[in-house]
């Protein structure tokens, strides 16, 4: 029984360390031939394009939260997903910072900065705002519990509209009433057939004249020609994206340079090495257990 | 007994409704010298020059939070800054956007965005870091306790040092202990004798290396060349500043095109003019009938 391990050497450094602590035994990318019939599991962002070559294989690990670049498992192979600590967290932290930034016209005075003008705008109270997130997962909850905190009104909204206590929640039949409040809208979403290309002209015509968009779920959801049209017709006010489409954006693209827009290279989490090496260590004792593994996608739902 | 308010037309009109509707009498700078007798209370940032005009004055009211501004008062005039409802929680969510912003990279992805550049670093979670907060009257204490809900480690620093539940606080005589595990100093003093000139580079060489500076105190209290000195040689990592020294910070002034350093102009708050006009109706009621005046600035303490 063996993990196979393809990524950066930083990251393989880390994961040797805490495997050799549990005495678990890490093979590390590229492997010889002859280590392949050892490995039960894969840990990597896309795995070889020959999964057959791994007779003993039964997990594939996504190093990270999202696993919408993965192929589908061959018949006995589970994929998971990794749940490393403080990645939900991090993304959390990530959608406050970018709901305040647009809420306190950020955008507006990074572009006063560049011009070095002093020109202050009213101040607006957090209550005054409704952020709707879109996606209630760990990491959407999360981030609803944390804006309430700071005063922002905030409802939420996920595919099948299961209440959540203290939150307003709206499901897939609802999705115009829930549109209609959302001065700011957070995307949380994983990226699905029916989740693809979600945020376009059409979606954004539903929102409040001038509302804010956080983007925090997949490029692919983002129609980015509509969201430049509705930023000059005014029904979107001002964007934060840390995912965006294409990605990387182009550096010639005009999203780069639009001062209503602040654009982050897909940083709102990473995994920390240790973090994942223990998810990946938590994986192999479940498969010698016969147990659950932890971090199961189910391939019906594709996260 | 009626209010003297000197302020802008928008706030006035606003003031005039809420005084009709309270039955009290409010009189628009500038007032007409026979109804100088009738004023029992000024309302403004700066009161004019001869308050011995107002024979009938007993209190002057600070439109804002901060009295700094404010000349000694006569014998028998109150000194009040006004508490309206929602300031507090403003300064504090620009001091949480403030250190999320530094502790997630924003002024290297702002600086990378004007050149379309799409490079991304590592993530720190939030628990990694100590954010330190220098005064702790009710706008410090709101910011440590969000700062903590997020994750971060938190410490705090006043005068007095008095114990606050739940955080670890630092006295004057503990100062550079409390500035050696600042990783994010927040500074949120008032401005007295005491704190002018208070971030200098004494203070910066007592803080780790790479620190991040949030500040939302008074200008007067930053020594701009030392912060400058302090970026250059690492000891400060970045910053961002919402008061400046000098204020407004002049078009060429070179803390307007560091990369390392956001500046927003003095917009961390502002006294929405229903709430000021009602904590002045305060003032009133309480002048009325002998009662302590809400916001009254113990002179002792500048706050």
């Amino acid at each position: 029984m063996a993990l196979l391990l393809s990524g950066p050497p930083e990251r393989a450094t880390i994961w040797a360390q805490v495997f050799a602590e549990a005495g678990e035994r890490l093979i590390v990318a590229p492997e010889a031939p002859e280590d392949r019939a050892d490995v039960t599991a894969i840990a990597c962002w896309k795995p070889p394009a020959d999964l057959s070559l791994y007779p003993a294989l039964r997990a594939v690990i996504s190093v990270g939260a999202g696993v919408d670049q993965m192929p589908a498992m061959p018949k006995g192979v589970t994929l998971c997903r990794t749940l490393a600590v403080g990645i939900e967290q991090m993304v959390r932290d990530w959608v406050v910072m970018s709901c305040l930034m647009l809420h306190r016209d950020m955008p507006r005075y990074l572009d006063q900065e560049r011009r070095g003008e002093w020109s202050s705008g009213p101040v607006a109270p957090a209550h005054r705002r409704t952020v709707g997130v879109m996606g209630l997962g760990r990491i959407g909850r999360l981030a609803m519990d944390s804006l309430q905190a700071l005063g922002f009104q905030t409802c939420g909204w996920s595919r099948s509209g299961d209440p959540l206590p203290g939150h307003r929640v709206y499901g897939a039949a609802d999705l115009r009433s829930f549109l209609a409040q959302a001065q700011t809208l957070v995307c949380l979403l994983p990226l699905t057939d029916q989740t693809r290309g979600i945020l376009n002209a059409d979606l954004f015509a539903q929102l409040p004249m001038g509302a804010h968009l956080v983007h925090a779920g997949r490029g692919a959801q983002l129609d980015s020609a509509a969201l430049m049209a509705a930023l000059d017709g005014g029904r979107i006010g001002a964007a934060m994206l840390d995912v965006t489409n294409p990605e990387p954006l182009p550096q010639d693209h005009p999203l780069w340079s639009d001062p209503r827009v602040v654009v982050t290279p897909h940083v709102a989490a990473s995994t920390d090495a240790q973090e994942g090496a223990r998810h990946a260590l938590a994986v192999l004792a479940a498969l010698r257990q016969g147990a659950p593994l932890p971090g199961r996608v189910d391939p019906g739902q594709g996260y």
